[in-house]
């Protein structure tokens, strides 16, 4: 058991909450949490760290019980597991993760593909919320900018609900060159854009399609929102100028679930 | 100039930044930033704080100006500011304002009113970004039981991005006698439940309607659940359970507004 907060692995789990860097250099992200470990993917987990107060707990959980075992634990007092926690009230169950590795190319071979492209977004529970919500309405993929914030931020991890472990991500480095492979694989890209002139439930997304979104304050670099192929907007009443990030990437990749879920007989209902 | 942080007015903001209740009792809320001087009725402005560093901006700012010297504003320094603000980086502005009021009585009354009612929720971004949509889905009003969180949280606020001045709201002792008012009034009520059997577009929304959303731990209490006329469900991919409570609600907005604005020629598109 560790019991010191001083001890060089506490210290370590410390690093990877607070530095992306240090995840990154490590390819490795945490999730915490009794749902985040039941749903973890066995081949993905390096460690686990469970506080001594939650082991009577985990023994009443099959599933639990077994991953535990399978892969051992190491136990932490409260001390240690608050120093190691990301959240104010702990579960005492944190794991330590690998990076799951996508490629751009095999994506680009699914069929009927649907990503969702965000250009800078800068919120951890935005990001965590649109992978949640990309999972439900069932994406291909998110692609992020490298200015976009840390996929595996603890903030957005926890937002994703588990969708972390089984929504396709990459970071690309030239948005243009991925709009260009998007073109080149026949991927018609759209952008909520002020000039977009047509409401978004008007297009057919029953094509390979993607949504391209802007950052919460500024939207869309004018450079990115040039390379669309086509501007959409959402209705708005009132005096709203623009919808939350997540809000508006939710509307748009459930109206594209919503067309591709009618059957050949109700196309008429687009 | 208050040079102090020991002044009394400043620690009364401190008060009101820190406490619902305090806020409660003197019927205010706190707003910050350029953007919600600007957009902040008339007739609410109480009080107006600016950072001594940004009389300069607002100079330049017509509108801004014109508020300022209507209503009268205190200047503070800058470390003053920074204790009467609720966020990391002030932008320098910060309006105390009344409450606006609302009777349901009178919202009821509305032409083909769409109403959400909220129950049990707690994250204040959650509220804020359902306030904002709201708006922009044209709901009636956002009805809220006693135990969701406080509307007039300094983080509700910001990410309501202004539309708190102008989406109507009621805070309601009993949920029970709510609904029942809204059945007299006609107003059918639907709940995104489990047990829901139909997806939430193959219902019309072009008629008197409600949306029941609960808490996003437990989702509605059964109490709540049983009240609704009708249960609905949002389709969702993958391993996903719920969606985040801002995200259902607006699915569910944004599905009635897109109803409502079909033509008659264009109803067999519903």
């Amino acid at each position: 058991m560790i019991t010191s907060i001083s001890n060089k692995k506490v210290k370590q789990i410390v690093q990877w909450q607070n530095k992306a860097k240090e995840r990154r250099k490590d390819g490795i992200f945490l999730a915490e949490g009794f749902k985040m470990l039941e749903e973890a993917p066995e081949s993905l987990i390096r460690e686990i760290y469970l506080s001594e107060d939650v082991i009577d707990k985990i023994s009443q959980n099959q599933v639990l019980l077994n991953k535990i075992q399978r892969f051992g634990y190491e136990t932490v007092t409260g001390e240690v597991f608050a120093k190691i926690s990301d959240t104010q009230t702990p579960q005492g169950v944190l794991t330590v993760l690998d990076r799951p590795q996508y490629k751009l190319g095999e994506l680009l071979k699914q069929p009927m593909p649907l990503f969702v492209v965000l250009e800078n977004l800068q919120d951890p529970g935005n990001l965590g919320t649109i992978v949640r919500t990309g999972e439900g309405a069932g994406i291909t993929a998110v692609i992020m900018t490298q200015m976009t914030v840390d996929l595996f931020n603890p903030k957005t991890i926890r937002s994703t609900m588990g969708s972390i472990y089984r929504v396709p991500y990459v970071y690309v480095g030239s948005l243009e060159e991925t709009l260009e492979q998007f073109r080149q694989a026949g991927i018609r890209t759209y952008a909520a854009h002020l000039k977009g002139k047509t409401y978004y439930d008007s297009f057919s997304f029953r094509e390979p399609t993607a949504f391209l979104i802007g950052n919460e304050g500024n939207g869309l670099t004018k450079e990115a929102a040039d390379m669309a192929d086509t501007y959409l907007k959402i209705p708005m009443e009132g005096q709203v100028e623009s919808l939350n990030a997540a809000v508006a990437t939710s509307l748009l990749i459930y109206e594209a679930h919503r067309q591709r879920s009618l059957s050949v007989n109700n196309l008429h209902n687009i």
